[in-house]
């Protein structure tokens, strides 16, 4: 996005800044952005009622009728208001259009591999979910020199189109006749390094778990569960040495470290094009929600009209 | 115990030799052994039929039909037979009716303190139950440094016995308005850095889940739970950071690591002795059953007719 405006007392930006808007912020002053060791701020943590994290109001009207904020970023607009905790600034010669995956899925995968379950070389990986959240955790893993990448997906047609982002093997639960966590058992010695959920299903999160290794198996949560929040799993697995842990926005503190991630993507140290599968203009937003909801892109990028 | 005699092919102990037994071994070759990082011997690992991990049989008969292990060390007997790889030498000025202890569950609050949760200086600690397990962690998040060290127990005699271990503070859950998780958020401004689960309910497991504080809070299950072995949590605990981990015998190798925490006691840097509150020949074994379903003891040492 680019800076239109900036409101009283803001003095980190100014007009025609370049910035990434992000879903949750960092104040830098609160006990989670001093701790240092978390990204959950405590006043501009995951908003839930669509209103503005300083007043509680919405900045966009409509007949009198306030319309809600989406994400603290509401970038399904030409013009949005964001809080300037929730902006980055990045250079103008960085192309927006590929980088405003970092804004969420790329960086939340790449995170989760890195700072969450801090995957070490030689280590066998399982992905649950190959979409854009997956296979980001495949490119993190494979940066960190992990020996065996398994995905798992029952979309054909991600599990093909998976192995170009460097997984080596994939499961699609649906020709399996053992349960999933049976199968990811008997091809990796008793389990995984690390497991990541990136279905967003909490039964899987379960199979994740299960399908991780005793003594030392990690099982990271991503996935967002729209159904079933609570997830179930039995104490031995965790007497036995495994450890469940999950992050939002892959443990990346927004305005400390996205810059980093950036200056990676333009040294072509980490990639973002290929996830990156369709583009359309705004006035074609709905069929970007259709392609999504069939499964048949990773992301597809908004672009405004000029 | 001491050794009587020794099998064939034993070559690491001889008659009379002090030894610590206990339920979980390290037979040394297998994958977990070799990791250097896992207490859970592929070979020695929890035996659960009652029976000899080398060749499944019993060696206790009782008129022509056996009588099975306990636990792999099936130490209610004068006599008793136990794997090579379950047995730890000691030296013989070692106190055997102290440090008997240290085979379960003392050695499983230190280390669930020091291996699995590595509670660092000035933290906030939580233990939820405190029986001789949870007053193990007690010592060891005092070892550690922990500023406060919170106490969670719903027999009253517990809760007071405790506070010569070192705990700061005590709640007793039934003594609240509040479901618990809530009232420890609300004393540790958002939640403890580390909760420990030493009743062996999976309900306290997710309410300790839930005490812990986002960003980095870790959750370590000790208890085994007797009724429902499932626990439940909502999925956004683990997503904005908590953690959940757990340990069999505190995440020590039991050849490995014994010797040093032997070692520790008799250079008095760890204290066993208070954890031993009743001592009872062994004819009044049922005695001391009685006292521990009461909840009227912490550890009565059983000692065998001479
Ligand atoms: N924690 C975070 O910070 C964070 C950030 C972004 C997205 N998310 C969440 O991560 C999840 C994945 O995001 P995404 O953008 O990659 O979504 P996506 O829909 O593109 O990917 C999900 C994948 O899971 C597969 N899948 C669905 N059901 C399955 C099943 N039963 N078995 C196997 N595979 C199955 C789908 O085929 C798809 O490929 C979502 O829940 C999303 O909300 C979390
Ligand atoms: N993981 C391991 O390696 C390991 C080793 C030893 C013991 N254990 C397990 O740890 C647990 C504790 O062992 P212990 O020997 O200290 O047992 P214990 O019975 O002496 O202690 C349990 C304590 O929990 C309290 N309690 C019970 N219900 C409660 C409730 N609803 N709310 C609050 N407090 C409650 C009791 O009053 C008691 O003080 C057991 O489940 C045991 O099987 C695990």
């Amino acid at each position: 996005m680019v800076v239109e405006s900036v409101g009283q007392g803001v003095t980190e930006f100014k007009e025609g800044d370049h910035v990434l808007t992000v879903f949750i912020g960092e104040c830098m002053s609160c006990k989670m952005c001093k701790s240092g060791k978390s990204t959950i701020c405590q006043v501009l943590g995951l908003e839930k009622k669509g209103l503005m994290h300083s007043d509680q109001k919405t900045r966009f009207m409509v007949k009198g009728k306030p319309v809600y904020h989406y994400c603290a970023v509401s970038s399904f607009s030409e013009y949005t208001v964001v809080h300037s905790g929730c902006a980055v600034k990045i250079s103008p010669h960085v192309p927006l259009e590929k980088v405003c995956l970092l804004s969420c899925g790329v960086a939340a995968g790449l995170g989760a591999a890195w700072n969450v379950a801090d995957i070490s070389k030689g280590s066998t990986v399982v992905i649950f979910g190959l979409g854009t959240v997956g296979l980001s955790v495949v490119q993190g893993a494979k940066l960190r020199g992990a020996s065996r990448i398994i995905g798992v997906d029952n979309n054909p047609r991600k599990c093909e189109n998976a192995k170009a982002f460097g997984i080596t093997e994939v499961v699609d639960p649906n020709s399996c006749k053992e349960p999933i966590a049976q199968v990811i058992k008997g091809i990796t010695d008793g389990g995984a390094d690390f497991c990541f959920e990136c279905v967003g299903d909490s039964d899987m999160l379960t199979n994740a778990l299960e399908s991780c290794c005793d003594g030392w198996g990690v099982t990271v949560a991503l996935g967002v569960p729209r159904v079933k929040p609570k997830i179930s799993a039995h104490y031995s697995l965790f007497l036995r040495g495994r450890t469940l842990k999950g992050s939002i926005f892959g443990g990346w503190k927004p305005k400390s470290d996205l810059p980093s991630l950036v200056e990676k993507y333009m040294n072509k140290e980490i990639q973002i094009d290929d996830y990156i599968t369709h583009n359309l203009p705004f006035d074609e937003i709905n069929k970007a929600f259709n392609l999504m909801a069939e499964g048949k892109c990773l992301r597809c990028v908004i672009h405004m009209p000029r």
